[in-house]
């Protein structure tokens, strides 16, 4: 068999079932190869960013790695945002790049660039496979790197002659360590702090954000008052009812540093150490306050539920109950349509076992707080701060699991940088709920203008912040490509779209025309704008205004 | 002043006056500034693609370059396809990408990212800028490294406290030296090959396309016999009624060796030796027949057009009359719409002074032959071969010629790579009348997946490459981008959009639904195929049926 053939059947033996394409000349030997391998499911994308980060949802709910099909470096390039968005969650990607013939790549040709450079930057591995022979040790290189401790985005580059050659043959997936527990003297010394009777928390990220973990982290809060906090943005985050409750490390730093203020020791379990999004003049990154001592009970290379399981053993907490949500549900909202009543809607409507992902930026702030004791979910977040991730994941997410219905939130800014996403959606019918918050503007950019202090900005400015002149029309964009679609002004008529869009199987669009959920938002109300995001408590609210509006 | 103000001073000083901007947080000091510099005209756009794009439209068409405003290196990679094609076009684009605060790069927070190494893949010039004080003399740098010999992209990348900080002044661009003429040893050899007897063609590429360069390169033709050919991807081609014809070297590989062949002497003025786009197995990538041998006139860095004049005073051909097209009046097809058809209309309609930004792929075949006679235009193609150029640079052509109509042609699976140029058409009320040919399929890829031999071609394969379930629908997307569209089954219909088109101001979308160029088409048909193209004569076309199907 050819090296295409031979790399098909090596990825589907390793259980690597689904591959998103945009492929071009030089992968027409793979797409040929695909007749060769029923197995595999070829998820076609019109823009490589819907791959990538199509890629990046299956394997965040899979719990497998997804492959891609790129055409070339600028194919890469198209797909660089999304795989910087899976590289910073750690997920599992095994990211296939065509390439030029090696024999044809001295010439210099129109699509000739430097694959490898481009590709090192989101990726933990690259190899450009040398030839037919060669292929599938390759690729299981690639899934083993995905898929191994320093887990992530691994490229392998597929030159078409590699592809084309004959003399092939699959390989099995070698069987690689698993990750280590955290040593006996880490879990010593961090249940001593968590004993030791200052102010201790634990921030959680990666895999320690999945139930097993959540429970364990929960009885050890329950056994020692530390508190639980969530990294900003989770790259999968079990949640609602029956769950315990992660509070999430805020977006803006002023409020970050509210919710982290007096702590004596924080406890990283597969999480860094917190820091500012952006910098503002003025302002510290670095977000842990003074004084606060760091204790790191699991890398991300390391084993974080085994090493909260033995922290819980080593505390005594094992017979300790976790905190778990209780169910609440939410009444249906009724009148004119703002961003908090339509996340209450979405709350209201939420089917146990739903997929979110979330990128509504400030139309979405209430949403984690109306949703926490909804039917468990799991939320899907931004993770590399990548604009453009939201309604790809979604896409991955519904093929990994389709059986859970999926909704993808997205303001109208986010939304247009992939937008392509809505056309697969439809081509593969898949069970995905899109919402867009359609305030026609770039929202969160006239508070972040306020926040860096820039003075002076006028009409100009603003101008590049508006996204009214034209307003985009989103139900013409979804119908355009293939998706049912319609536009809510009201509570009611979100109600109904909802309710349609759950009932009926395949995509739906809803378009929600909302206010700017931070509308004539000054910085001097921020700890009103904080407390309205719900997750900070009215005590730290006061102290955050003390602190930042002197 | 700060760091953006006297950046934007220097660039509205040195006549850079048009920035394409997709900004995010750390940009929002360059944008306050933008109060300050009424000159610049900040053109926003939904995805930096578009923005890249855009400012290589531009700048082919100002004669200067344009700025980009980039968010970080997510928002580089964004734009990183289309600013590969402005540098395989040796396009100058002041390429500004915001970056971190260089006090928040240690913190590694989600969106930061290796700008610099993702930069150089598609930039002559990359620099960090390290104060405010220094940017000023950074972005003169930038100005003259874009426009420089080595003309291309320079990326300047700006941190968020560089742009912030005060105490920046702007700078004048200093002056830099004029690209040198080729030596009189290389006249003179060059002189000596095209009168020795043999056959000899010149190859045209870069500037030496434009009127003044056609001119003397035709004079060297009518007085030695040379035969005159094009790059196969003009960066700007000037043709038409009244400008000498060159005949572009074919995309296609087979076709090219047919235009080549039996040459003994192949005279490149700022272009390349020819090579096949793509791989083939069993075929040759280096296209210059065996036994023909190679000048250099002018490399990208000299002087084409001083060269072609030294050439032209050399021969004696100074009173030669260059041969020019005559005018010739299509007319307007009627019944069933083609491809050909409807490049049949776009000639007839076609004003003078038209600019035509060709992504039409298969379904443009015919548009050269038939609008080599038409009125004046420029035609501005794919240079670097990454597919979603065509809209975005036709929004940048716009914006440097808002007094010459612009047609964008696009295929509807490259028209979606970067659709969302649509709504900066419909912002700025652009002049540009987008044509998608819809023939619901990738159809360039049903060739090419014949051209590389792939065996085994099933209903998976070819699956990858239908794009009709669902089908399109680009009057739906354009209206939901604020650009009047319409759809267009005929060629009454198609010449009535037309009219429409050009006499209304504002931006127009036509989708034209076709029927493949090539539908059914065999490898074996490749010589009837090239005949259809209109650019190989018939005993040429014999020679290749010879050649392909012996």
């Amino acid at each position: 068999m050819n090296g295409a053939q031979a790399l098909l059947r090596t990825l589907i033996d390793a259980g690597v079932t689904t591959c998103f394409t945009n492929p071009g000349t030089s992968e027409m030997h793979f797409v040929a190869a695909l007749d060769t391998a029923p197995e595999m499911r070829a998820v076609l994308t019109l823009f490589e960013g819907v791959a990538t980060g199509a890629a990046d949802g299956y394997s965040r709910m899979a719990g497998k790695p997804a492959a891609t099909l790129l055409h070339l470096g600028c194919g890469l390039g198209n797909g660089l945002a999304n795989l910087h968005n899976a590289r910073k969650g750690r997920v599992p990607v095994v990211n296939i790049v065509g390439d030029h013939a090696t024999t044809h790549v001295g010439y210099d040709a129109p699509l000739q660039s430097d694959i490898e450079t481009i590709a090192r930057n989101v990726s933990t591995w690259v190899r450009t496979s040398k030839s037919a022979q060669e292929l599938s040790r390759d690729a299981v290189d690639a899934i083993a790197a995905a898929t191994g401790p320093s887990r992530g985005v691994a490229t392998l580059i597929l030159p078409a002659d590699v592809s084309w050659s004959d003399g092939a043959q699959p390989m099995p997936l070698h069987p690689f360590a698993m990750p280590p527990v955290a040593t006996n003297e880490t879990i010593a010394a961090i249940a001593g702090a968590l004993s030791g009777g200052g102010k201790t928390a634990l921030l959680l990220g990666g895999r320690a954000l999945r139930e097993p973990a959540l429970l364990a982290a929960s009885r050890i809060a329950q056994a020692t008052g530390a508190a639980l906090y969530a990294e900003v943005f989770p790259t999968r985050l079990e949640r609602g009812a029956g769950l315990p409750a992660v509070e999430r490390i805020a977006y803006f730093a002023e409020m970050a540093s509210v919710q982290l203020a007096g702590l004596d020791h924080l406890i990283l379990v597969d999480a860094k150490a917190p820091v500012s999004f952006f910098a503002y003049p003025g302002k510290q990154s670095y977000l842990v306050p003074d004084g606060c001592r760091l204790h790191e009970l699991a890398s991300f290379t390391q084993d974080a539920l085994g090493s909260l399981e033995a922290l819980v053993d080593r505390l005594g907490a094992r017979e300790v109950k976790p905190l778990l949500q209780e169910p609440s549900v939410l009444a249906r909202p009724s009148g004119a349509l703002t961003t908090d009543k339509a996340c209450q809607a979405i709350a209201a409507v939420l089917p146990v076992g739903a997929i979110i992902s979330d990128e509504a930026q400030t139309s979405g702030s209430k949403l984690a707080s109306l949703t926490a004791r909804a039917p468990r979910h799991d939320l899907l977040t931004l993770t590399g701060g990548a604009i453009g991730q939201g309604l790809p994941v979604a896409v991955g997410a519904a093929l990994a699991c389709p059986d859970r219905p999926v909704f993808a939130l997205a303001g109208d800014g986010s939304a247009m940088y992939t937008i392509q996403a809505l056309w697969t959606m439809a081509r593969e019918q898949l069970n995905v709920t899109t919402v867009i918050f359609n305030n026609r503007s770039y929202a969160i950019l006239n508070i972040e203008l306020q926040r860096v202090g820039a003075e002076g900005a006028g009409e100009a400015a603003k101008s590049q912040l508006d996204l009214s002149t034209p307003a985009l029309d989103f139900v013409a964009i979804g119908h355009g490509m293939g998706v049912p679609s319609v536009r809510v002004e009201s509570c009611e008529e979100l109600n109904a779209a909802l309710d349609r869009a759950v009932t009926e199987p395949g995509p739906h669009l809803i378009e929600a025309i909302v206010p700017s959920a931070f509308s004539g938002w000054k910085l001097k109300a921020l700890p009103h704008v904080m407390n309205a995001l719900g997750k900070i408590p009215q005590p730290m609210a006061k102290a955050l205004k003390r602190k930042i509006a002197p």
